[in-house]
């Protein structure tokens, strides 16, 4: 049975700075039905990143921009309710650019998803988060790029978040001293309390450089960067002689229309190791970090919260919340009943 | 016999901008008597570099600053006139830190200095250019930070400078294409018609950046960045996906008093790999790197220029030069005879 409609998202207008439903059409139309190499799938969460912002600007970026009147993109976990191709079965659970829509087509080119296992050991929001895209960019951000040491100092902006809450747990795994910073006390406790970082700096505090030096005596080793601005530049300030930073996201700038400029003189007189990147830049080796992961999960060595937004109708306004830091842990839109 | 007078310029104020005479005391002193395991040094030739600028103020930097009242630090090289030390005869050309005077002390421990081999092939200047400091920080840069692959796009910035002339070249010798960033019709004319670079960009003239544009049709993957400012970010917007910036030093900023920023949004998007180096960081391969340069402007394929500046007298007034791009190549202090 073809179900009835198919709400979509489609770019309307580019947002300058806070994102509302108004810079979208939210239309409807028939569900697509699958062609030869197609699967319908029907969608059950989307992820909700701070690229989904970048894509809705025409900023220099990674991917081509959404184009005015696209279905906005973003990744999603959904389930197959019709397939004409081989690579999927009716009930399967897949996962990919889903797209901000109730229904979207898989296929085995471009368009082709990824079949998750039978009898996932965790949920589906857990899929998209410590154990998906999110836990695999902490992963390769912080271990091929960060390099990190035993007893060194790991910082990690944006701590409380999907990525940033992963990268300072595998940075207690590998022995190191961990360090977030966060906004507001109740997400710092949840850092030291819960997730078992060493310290946390609460950005919204007036001392918070204060806390910053009191909490990375020894300097800092790692810079895992996800916010750019003026907290990039004080942890560089006190970066070591050859630590490494990667640079995973610059959050506090795509709201802004100016470049994301920050100082490079403690790249030169640190001789820092700064890298830009992509979790997809590791494509060919995401099953080694999803099985690391998925093991480090079950084993109860990385903690993980999810903040679920109820209706696909509610996913402008609630990106804004990767934004003001109103979730904890990864954000998702729950669109329908798994 | 123990030479008159030793003239010094030591640090009486740090510049805020320009550099001039009046921020340093020129005073006399007696040479120094060498100590047991010392040898004092008369100095030859200085060598200028950016990095005086850097030393004489107080930002946040590689070495401690040179303090108030202190000689000024520099590098050059001099001739052992009194040896009580094994490690020094009479009539041996050192090289290493000797400082803005006429005579110095050579040690065996924190002011050791090289002892250069007999019968060199170059000039004195040209042992502290090309085959000297300013040539190993282009090769270890461009080598092993830039790692560039024949075919690729390479560019650097100061181009006719010390080190970035003998970038380009090497890059040459690696079969990539050379692009030089430099001021006036005559630099560039010099990088191309000379030294064999593809393509020089006039920074001083209305449409550079259409020449940069032009100069890099297959956009660029090695960054060899000097200056900083408004020519970095030019050139960062037009760097392909996964390129190398080895960061050398930012020139345009030493005279300023503000943080030396620049956009970071290209290290993201285009997975830039940005790297702060100091030649002493390969202290331990400065072998390897000198007989190969030594090799190369044997043969021809390194090709050079020093300007000549005489009198210690001149010192202060000369650094100015390499702000002003008042020289070409290797910018030296001739301060006595060899």
């Amino acid at each position: 049975m073809t179900p009835a409609r198919n709400r979509q998202f489609r770019l309307k207008s580019r947002p300058q700075g806070r994102i509302s439903a108004d810079h979208f059409d939210f239309c409807q139309e028939a569900p697509p039905e699958p062609g030869e190499g197609q699967a319908r799938v029907r969608v059950l969460y989307l992820s909700l990143d701070p690229t989904n912002r970048i894509w809705m600007s025409d900023m220099d970026q990674y991917m081509p921009p959404v184009a005015i009147g696209e279905v906005m993109r973003g990744g999603g976990i959904g389930v197959v309710e019709a397939s004409r191709s081989s690579r999927y079965r009716e009930g399967d659970l897949v996962t990919g650019l889903t797209g901000w829509q109730d229904y979207c087509l898989a296929d085995e080119g471009e368009n082709a998803m990824s079949v998750l296992p039978e009898g996932l050991p965790v949920s589906l929001p857990t899929m998209l988060g410590a154990c998906g895209m999110t836990g695999i960019t902490a992963y390769f951000g912080l271990l091929d790029l960060g390099r990190p040491q035993a007893g060194e100092t790991v910082v990690v902006s944006a701590a409380a978040g999907a990525v940033g809450s992963v990268v300072g747990q595998i940075a207690k795994i590998q022995g190191c001293r961990a360090v977030g910073i966060a906004g507001g006390p109740d997400k710092c406790r949840y850092l030291v309390e819960e997730l078992g970082f060493d310290a946390a700096v609460d950005y919204k505090s007036a001392d918070w450089q204060e806390q910053l030096a009191a909490a990375t005596p020894d300097g800092i080793d790692v810079n895992f960067e996800n916010v750019g601005g003026e907290i990039m530049e004080a942890v560089m300030r006190r970066m070591n002689l050859f630590s490494r930073m990667p640079l995973c996201g610059m959050i506090s700038g795509y709201n802004q229309q100016e470049p994301m400029r920050g100082d490079f003189s403690p790249i030169l007189m640190r001789r820092i190791d700064v890298r830009g990147f992509i979790v997809m830049d590791f494509l060919d080796r995401y099953a080694e970090a999803a099985a690391q992961l998925a093991q480090w999960v079950m084993e109860g060595r990385i903690k993980h919260r999810e903040t679920i937004v109820e209706g696909l109708e509610q996913a402008p306004e609630a990106v804004n919340m990767l934004f003001d830091g109103g979730n904890v842990g990864k954000l998702v839109v729950k669109v329908s009943e798994a």
